[in-house]
């Protein structure tokens, strides 16, 4: 075992397809603000990763790079603390990738119940891109280049960290010296925000989502269609909390617990009106994301600002990954030119 | 279509697992000898494809990298000429294929034959690891970075030349340039070499090579051991002259047919010891090897000397993979910071 850094180091990121939505914001962006304070913080902007299942759709990929750098610096991410950085402009991650994808079998990425429930949701079946049966390898050389030591992840996310830490000790014993470090998973104490048509997951390729930068507008309109209870016909009926979407909203949003109680004993005792609720969700909405909007416009206004963060993020990040692979290099003897 | 450039590029190597021997000479080193002066040529020395199969041996690897350069040099592959490269130091070529592992799916890796037959010889079955299932695709990357528009192969090695081409095709079609270039196989007029020991292969592994760099007396011992005919125990019995290692080696190395010719039809009459014919394959050996050996002696002594070889070639392959890749990068819009 390495010593553990008395600082931890923090891997995350989003693959760039879309820009963010609340569910990312309640997911993980609000604890990246947490931990950029407490933290080194690598959000990899993971463009690579997206082409694994995009590559017919690159553009939209290479957009949403710049999306989701205004997203995490709308939502206050700040550049001085947190290390904002491009996958694909790390080559050593793809080095890693190279390296790593040796010690692990064909099989085993096959039994990794994140991927085979992600090839499920894709509808690949046999035909899975061989950069998609992969990506844990991928990912395992991301965490591994910045020796993260505490990786964010949802619970459905787990095998993912249990594979990275089978091939750090992989790596280490075939070297015979503690090179790459083990991390350890950070689980979200927050449920995961479900769409407002009440699926379980909050997507935009669902069009179920709350977009960051949404226009009060939109937020009327998404709170409107918000899925509440399908049997809660009249007022005076009893109505359900659980599985009612505007309560998982509010659970998120609501800052008055004591209020949310009464609320909710209400709501399942019969008198409350759905509208009420909606209308106190919109409010808690319209002020959550208010900020947020406006921040964006701003940055959205100066992409040559945002490329110029991006580029000292990832010039930093490089260093960390290229320190890391040098020493990869010489435990496997491949510094010919050192 | 690319417009083929006038002069061809190709594009050879060899996985770094051990010393080179007659076998590849005859296959290909030879074949290389003339294509430097035909051709933009370059030699991959290729230490990370080995890795896919030997990540425990690395430093077998390693310093098999230096053995095959040394061998190059010996044959007479001039660095003037020939641009001998090391795979590991060109970190384009693995970001290349990180990317056209999205154009190909597993089944597709899994139904090549070059793959399945490779997977059969190494009793591998489903515990590939994932970087070997992936290795055409890691091939295509090394050809189509260097634009490689000739690959010399052997008859077993036609599906990686079509998996590679579908790649190009593909990446191509999906950017809607034509970015990489298709390549064609230039298939060896010379069969392959047998082991001395009568096998279809020689090969280190199966003890049954004659090293470049063998002495005298180790070819002596490996000519008395070669297989000639089973049957043919006594002198004035007829013999056969196919499937006799004796005269596959007399083939390639006995620059006089006529009197290869006489040879065989005596030994098919009966009459022709196998003692004399091994003396002139003897004769032949020491004739072909002799110079390469003192060659490869000369070079052993200056390390330093192979390293800037290294260095060199290196770099300038790499200058042309970087090339290339930089178009790809443009191509897929991710080109963020140019």
């Amino acid at each position: 075992m390495t010593a553990t850094p008395s600082r931890p180091v923090v891997l995350t990121g989003d693959r760039t397809t879309g820009p963010l939505h609340l569910g990312h914001y309640v997911g993980s962006l609000e604890a990246r603000l947490k931990l950029q304070d407490e933290a080194e913080q690598y959000l990899l902007l993971a463009d690579m990763q997206a082409l694994t299942d995009h590559m017919g759709r690159h553009f939209t990929v290479r957009e949403n790079v710049i999306e989701v750098a205004i997203d995490y610096l709308a939502v206050g991410i700040d550049p001085a603390k947190s290390i904002i950085c491009i996958q694909s402009q790390i080559p050593e991650l793809a080095e890693l990738s190279m390296l790593l994808m040796n010690l692990v079998t064909v099989s085993r990425l096959e039994r990794n119940p994140t991927i085979k429930e992600e090839i499920r949701l894709r509808g690949f079946e046999r035909d899975i891109p061989a950069g998609f049966l992969v990506y844990p390898v991928s990912q395992a050389a991301d965490i591994t280049a910045f020796k993260a030591t505490v990786v964010p992840v949802g619970r459905d996310q787990l095998p993912m960290i249990e594979q990275t830490n089978e091939l750090v000790r992989s790596f280490n014993a075939g070297v015979g010296r503690d090179i790459l470090v083990e991390c350890g998973a950070l689980l979200s104490p927050v449920g995961r925000l479900p769409g407002v048509d009440g699926k379980a997951k909050m997507s935009k390729s669902l069009n179920n989502a709350i977009s960051l930068g949404a226009e009060p507008d939109e937020i009327h309109k998404a709170v409107k269609r918000t899925y509440t209870d399908s049997n809660h016909l009249r007022v005076d009926d009893p109505g359900r909390v659980e599985g009612n979407v505007v309560f998982s909203f509010l659970d998120a949003f609501e800052s008055d617990k004591q209020r949310l109680a009464e609320l909710k004993r209400r709501y399942r005792a019969g008198g409350l009106a759905d509208s009420a609720l909606k209308r106190l969700l919109d409010e808690r909405l319209q002020a959550v994301i208010e900020p947020i909007r406006l921040r964006r416009q701003r940055f959205a206004k100066d992409p040559g600002e945002i490329i110029n963060v991006l580029r000292h993020g990832t010039e930093r990040a490089r260093e960390k990954a290229a320190a890391t692979f040098a020493e990869v290099r010489r435990a496997l003897g491949l510094a010919y030119f050192a």
